[in-house]
This record gives C-alpha cells, structure tokens and sequence, in this order.
C-alpha cells in the first residue's frame, strides 16, 4: 500500500474562530484557507506543518458527524488523514485484507481531494481517512 | 514560536503486538522501534510516514497515563506532538501566553528527546507535546 506521508489531523472545535486565534497566535500557524464542505456539514480551517495540516472542524448543522463527535467525547483530535497517490488501489486493498470501510469508493473532500473513510471498528478505534490529489489540482 | 513540523501522533492501544500488526500488514508502515518508558509506565512502538511518526503507546501499569486514558475514552489518538529547535523558548512563550503547562521544564522522553506537554485545558482539548532533539542525539 502506497502511504506518501500523513496528509493531515483533523479536530473537531465548536468555535472555528476562536481555535484560528490559538493556532494562529499561540502557536504561530498561519492559517491558509477556509472552506465549507456542506456535504459533510463542516467549517474547514487548514493550517500546514511540515508536510501535514491541520485541519480543524466546526459543525455547521446539530445532525453533522462532527456534532455528534463533539457531543459524545467533546472537543479534540477527531482522526488522522494519510496521503496516497492511488486511493482505488488503497480501498481496494483494504477491502480485501477485510478492514470494514465507510466510504467504499472516493467522495469529494475539501481541498478537491478524492477522500475516503475507514471504519475505526477496523483499527483499533483510530478514525482514518486516506486522501488522494485529484488530478485536476 | 518555531515548529518545524509534526514530530508524531501518539495512538493508545490495549495490545501492543496486536497494533503493530496492524499498521505492518495492513497499512505496509514499518515498527523501527520498540522502546520501554519507565517513567511514563508505557511501551512505545514507532512507524515512519514522511517526516512524522506514529507512536503506538501501551500502558504497563493500570495507573498510568495511558491506561486511565483508555479506561476512561478507549483506545485511540492520545496526543499531537510538535518538533521545535528550542523547547524552552517555546515554553517560556507558552506559558506568558497564558498557556497552562503539565511540563514547565522539559524532561527526557522517548528516542531520547526533550519532551514537555501541554495541559488540554489550555488548547481546546487536544493534548500537545513539544520535543526537541537532544544535542546528543
């Protein structure tokens, strides 16, 4: 399986703005973009360190999976994204060494990354997702 | 503050072995090291993916960090850490911002880096650490 590097840590926040202003003043990241992903119902702030982001994550809707995360374990790290030059063969893969998938084909993610989502039921409880540059990037 | 980058994602898990396997056969990462840390009462086992590390942590002791951790939320991402060339300056900075330390000083963690972590009450619920190479290293 073609792992590049961790593409990025996404957190589950309440208040978008509010943990911009920690990244940004207390720890000096520079956050490059906002963006909304309405399909999954979610306020995106990226920052980047090193090779990976952050990638911090607002409900934007109570019935939103980040909501739910938010409601039942509180605010904090939510999962860990890995960066793959081929997200069909990963899926693939995965599915054949019987790791149980969310998404069992690409979706849209933000940043017009090809994402999918893999069942933590399968990793000992850590949430990940693999991420893959659309080729029109 | 200077972060250089993501030094790693430390993951707790109830069995070390059974983690490992995990992230070698399914996920093709490679485990380059397996350390004890006395002082923090928990095993270490290390993957590399691009210029971060994956550190899988099992407790050795039913009070320690770890295992309350896992008693209390399960098994799953611990702790971000962050690479710095100068760990004091970052936390003399942290702490006249206003940031509550669990480390005011840096003690020695594993792969004989200078660590010191970061109370969550201070960064919306996610677990920071700081490490910096030791100048033997």
């Amino acid at each position: 399986m073609n792992i590049s590097h961790i593409e990025h840590i996404g957190i589950a926040v309440k208040d978008l703005q509010k943990s911009i202003s920690f990244y940004e003043n207390i720890l000096g990241l520079k956050c490059y973009n906002i963006e909304e992903i309405k399909d999954q119902k979610v306020r995106t702030a990226f920052f980047k360190s090193g090779d990976t982001k952050i990638e911090l994550l607002e409900p934007t809707d109570p019935e939103s999976t980040i909501a739910k995360f938010i409601e039942k374990k509180g605010e904090g790290i939510h999962h860990i994204a890995f960066a793959t030059d081929n997200i069909e063969q990963v899926l693939t893969e995965l599915s054949e060494k019987g790791v149980r998938l969310i998404d069992s084909k690409p979706r849209k993610g933000a940043e017009n990354l090809n994402i999918a989502f893999v069942h933590p039921g399968s990793t000992f409880s850590v949430l990940m997702e693999f991420c893959e540059k659309n080729n029109n990037n």
